[in-house]
This record gives structure tokens, sequence and C-alpha cells, in this order.
């Protein structure tokens, strides 16, 4: 997606990737086949890169170092990315800008698990591996030290955070550059299920117009304060109370922000591009009063073509984004967007699509 | 800017290119260098392709009829592409089917152009060679039997063409499908400079409705009857007495139709990726009061790389569409499209940022 909003840019990508059949290197034309893990790999790839971004977290940090000291521009950098990376430098450092957090602290075992409850109002708490977790993978919500055994055995430090009582989670968008320009997308809503993204609305409705305006410049005021060059994602839990928390960081073009290809005059990924060559950034604002983004999970039929016609037919408005992946059930296989004037068609619109996709819906 | 609208509809291509430095071999993974004239070069690269489409129309009708022969779909087919290969058939075909057009026949030497001048008003008389024309090139604007013997020149057949007085130019687009669903966008206006399209207004201000609705059902008719399959450009002159009449025909996504990018539900390109795949088309309504495309042409200065910058700091909603190509006087390397509810407006925009990039405005 990223590569689709610089091809009217004139950016030209090169593409390290785990495999060929990875969704990028469908439609990139340059791309390289390896590891991101290894360095020597990454050094040979970095070679006659104008500039290095990414489309997840996990390059290791040690070697961005590397490609740094070899004169190669990484953006975000290192400094910036370790904050998407590890979940206690993360908190950390929050901390220490006085960014509202959950509750959390470093926990050695699950004694010290029981020990943070007892510090706080108890159990059900939220245990996270620092490093290496995703779509609700490495997160644990524990109602017992005899559940808390897990998280530890990766070998990982282990964050313990207070189970916040949210009533929704939104997420503030915003984009940053090199020479310090920086715009933010409207505060959005997002809803999960199962620990993944299900839906989208931008944006977020009845929100409080004061607390939308505190979540955006937190936002940039954590990109500013990080060092983050490019797209940075926040999500954030809206407490029962009216207050704002973080809880996790995206450095990168992030699902909470898939709304914008369709729905923004400028789409987070073109702005990504933009903010990571260090061109003059894009217009964040919303084209309609509504949009909505719902994913598209993979079901129980690995042949998505019938339902894929169905929706075209039945909406011609709908925005369909495939990801050129194999189905498998609960899979993330792409995403739709919706758009228009009225919340509940818009939203009923693409709810329906996404389900037609999956085969949840069959009228 | 096909492959681009074909990513999120998880549509994969496969690109037969006259050189690697095409805009579109900078972009897509799979590129077969070649020769589009040479059938058995056609005839490999169409091996294992569910269907073939074009961004021009200058491959030769009876190598498509052979492909077609071999069993592969050819969108649009030779049936209907050779209504915009030729002229001569095409004026042939649009007088039998009642389509008004300029007056016109088939002339066989500068005598010939005098009887045909003779036959009408008189001098000046627009030939056109039949085969091979583009942006200009291939027509001859001539005052005089001594003027008209440049055209014979080529060896092809030479269609004479009243000089239509006429008070601008319009362009109907329509995307047809296997299936027979169709779509029209709104009328524009075309602003061409020395025989280039240089400015598109969507939609064409102070048209009269019942006009514009006669040029959508003309362009549809004729989409219907030549059979084609993908989209439709119709170039028509507005008469100064209020008439409509057919200048050209593309069959393909047309530079009349590059403001749909950013200024429609769903753009010409990815609504003639749909029509060739025969999936349901998408909604052609515009998203905005007024869409201004304008050309990019290169200037004196083969480095646009600060003008860049400039526009787009300039006008942050700005949409720029570069191709990938060096940069040479005259040459079409991009167009710029602007959207908003002021028609002044969106034009100095698309009009500033264009001369801009082109180096004819400096301030």
């Amino acid at each position: 997606m990223t590569h689709e909003a610089g091809i009217p840019l004139g950016i030209k990508f090169k593409l390290l990737s785990d495999t060929p059949q990875d969704s990028a290197a469908q439609v990139v034309g340059d791309v390289v086949v390896g590891d991101y893990r290894d360095l020597d790999t990454l050094r040979d790839f970095a070679r006659g890169c104008d500039v290095i971004t990414f489309d997840h977290e996990h390059v290791p940090t040690e070697h961005l170092r590397a490609l740094e000291a070899d004169g190669i521009p990484v953006r975000p950098g290192p400094d910036a990315l370790v904050h998407a990376q590890d979940k206690g430098v993360m908190r950390a450092r929050l901390d220490a800008i006085g960014v509202p957090c959950p509750r959390h602290r470093i926990v050695s075992d699950p004694a010290d698990v029981a020990a943070f409850a007892a510090e706080g109002d108890g159990f059900p708490v939220v245990l996270k591996t620092v490093r290496g977790g995703y779509d609700g993978k490495g997160v644990w919500v524990v109602d017992s030290v005899a559940e808390a055994e897990d998280p530890f055995r990766a070998g990982v430090p282990v964050l313990a955070e207070e189970k916040v009582d949210y009533v929704r989670e939104l997420a503030a968008n915003v984009v940053r550059s090199p020479h310090g320009q920086a715009v933010a997308y409207p505060v959005v809503e997002s809803q999960q299920v199962g620990g993944v993204c299900d839906t989208v609305i931008a944006p977020a409705p009845d929100l409080d117009e004061a607390l939308a305006l505190k979540a955006e410049e937190m936002a940039l005021s954590i990109a500013k304060e990080l060092g983050v060059v490019g797209h940075l994602a926040v999500e954030l839990f809206q407490t029962r109370d009216g207050r704002i928390l973080v809880n996790e960081l995206a450095m990168r073009p992030h699902n909470s922000g898939h709304w914008t290809q369709d729905g923004a005059i400028t789409s987070q990924f073109a702005n990504h591009v933009r903010a990571v060559l260090d061109l003059p950034l894009g217009d964040p604002r919303p084209r309609a009063p509504w949009t909505v983004m719902v994913n598209v999970l993979g079901g129980d039929y690995p042949d998505m073509y019938s339902a894929y016609l169905h929706c075209m037919a039945r909406d011609p408005q709908l925005k369909i984004h495939m990801y050129g992946k194999d189905v498998k059930p609960g899979r993330k296989v792409g995403h739709v967007n919706t758009y228009g004037d009225d919340l509940d068609d818009v939203l009923e619109r693409a709810r329906h699509a996404a389900g037609y996709l999956r085969g949840t819906i069959t009228e």
C-alpha cells in the first residue's frame, strides 16, 4: 500500500521481503528476498538506497544502528523505533515526558505479578512481553497468580499493566518529517474483536472536542519528543472517567489509519513516504463526514472470488483493498472502506462487505 | 496508473514494455521487454495471461486477432479497437450508426483535398493520416492545396475533415464490461494547447444539461455498438450552433479521465481494470463539485525536484502524479489534480502547480 501511494509521487521502492509471496513482493518491481534479522543481508540490501523505512517494527534495533553508522538514513531511526519495539522502553519514556499511561511496571515472576496487583485494584492484570507482540499476541489478561506463568516462559522481560476500565479505544495518527513539520489526522474510534482491530470509525463519534484535541496534541508531542520520522499511531484508551491513556505506539502506517486511503485528502501511506523523504506533508483532513474501515478476515472458504463480485455489485461505492494473501481462518487478508454523510449507512455497508467476504453474512 | 489502481483490487499485472525505462516498467513487478509489433513476442508474452489489455492503441489489429484465435481474451477486442486505430474505419462506422461527426471523406491526393474543400465551405481543411496519429501528430490544418502535400508522403490513407467552428472541446468517458454493464463519467471540458491536452475541467462548466446527457448517451451508444470493453473516451467538439460532433475515440484510460483519480468515487483506471476482468463496475460520480487536471510538460530544466517540493509545500491538498520520465521540453511527464468547491480557486491551484513544475511560473 506504501508502494501504491509512492507511484504518483514518482518514488521507486526496493523491497526486502521474507518470501516472494509477501503482499508487497507481489506488486513491487525490485524485490530482494532475505531475512531482516541478518545484518549482512540488511547491509547488502541497503547499498544504493537513499533511505530505509519499514512496514513492521521487528528489525533489530542494533542492526538499524549499524546501518546508520554505515551512513544509510533509517526513518524512523532506531532511537525512535525502539519505543515501538520495546514496551518497557516505551512506558519508561512516556512516564518521563508526562504522557498518561495505565499503571505499569516490569515484573520478575508470578509472585511479583501478585505484588503488582496488590499495589492497585488487584486482578485482573495485563501482562505483555516487552518485545515481539502483535495483534493480541504476546498479551495475557490474567485473573490470578496461577495464570501468570506463561508470559515468563519466553525469556523476555514482562511488563504488568492495570486492566484499564475503558469505554472504548481511540487512535491518534500523526506524521512527522525530519525538518519537523507534522500533521495530525482526526482521532478515530478503533473497535477490537479478540485483540484484533475490526472496525475503525473516522472521526471517533461523539468524542468531546477538547479530548480529541488533547489526543492529537499528545500524539504530536510524543512524535516530537521521541524524534519519530514518518507515521506514528498512538493507540489510546478512553476511560470511563473521561481520561485518555496510551495503550500502544506503532511507527509505520497503521491499521487505524487505513481509512485515510479513501477518506482523507492525503493517505497515511502517502504522508509516511513524504515524511521519510523529507518532502512537504499533505493535508490530513477528511474528505467525507464519516469514513469506516472494516478488516476482512479469512473465513472457512479459501476462494473469496464470488463474494468479491457480490460486494462490488451490491455497493458500487465500496472501496476494497485486498492484500493478495492466501485465505486462512482469522487472517487479515484485506480491508474495506466506505464513506458518506450518514454514519449508520456507512457502517452497515462496510460491515456487510467485510462479513460477506469472510462468509459470516450470506444474504 | 492502471497497476496502481489494480493493487487494492488484488490484480496482478504482467507488462510488455518497449524498454525497461517506460513509466509502467518502473513500477510493475513482472516486466517483459519486447516489441508489441512482433507476433511471436506477443504470443510468448500472452501465455498464462487471463486477459490482455493496453495503454495505447498501436498493437496491430491482425496480431490481436491472432491472439484471440489462440484463445487469449483481448479487451477491448480487435473488432472494437480498430475504430480507435483507424480513423477511416471509425468515421465510416459512426456514420453507419448515425453519430454526428464533422463532414469528412478519404482523399486521394492534394487535388482531391481541393475538391473536398469545394464541396463544403472551402479551406481550411483538416487532414489526418488514418493510422498512427497521437497528440496532434499525424494531423495537419491546411489553408490551400499547396499545403496539402505532406500528409500523403506517409503512404497511409488520408482522411479530410471540415475545420469545425467549435466553442470548446468536451470529452465523454464511459466504461463498459463484457456482461454489458456500463457507467458514464460526467462530461468534461478539455482545453488543448498546440494539439496537446492541457487542462481538463470536471464537470464541463456551464454545459447545458440536455447536451451533457446527449453526450453521455452518445458515448454509451458508441461503446455498445462498437462492442467496446473497458474505458472509452469520446472526444467531442461543441459547435457554436449548439451541436456536439465526435472528434476522436480512445479505447483505454485517457488523459481526459485523469481527473477521476482524485475526483471520482472510482477512477477510470480502476473501472478499466474492473471492466477488462468482467468485475462489477464502480461508481463514476464525482467526489467534489469541481476537479481540475492540468498536464505537467517538461520545461528547460531537467531537474524538477525543487519545484516539486515547492508545489507540495504551497498546496498541501495538491495531488501530483509523476510518470518517472526524463524531462524533455514539451514532453508529458506528469499531471496534477486539484478539487474543491470554487472553480476559480481549483483552476488557479492546478495551473500554478503545473506551470511551476514546468518552469513557466517562478513566483
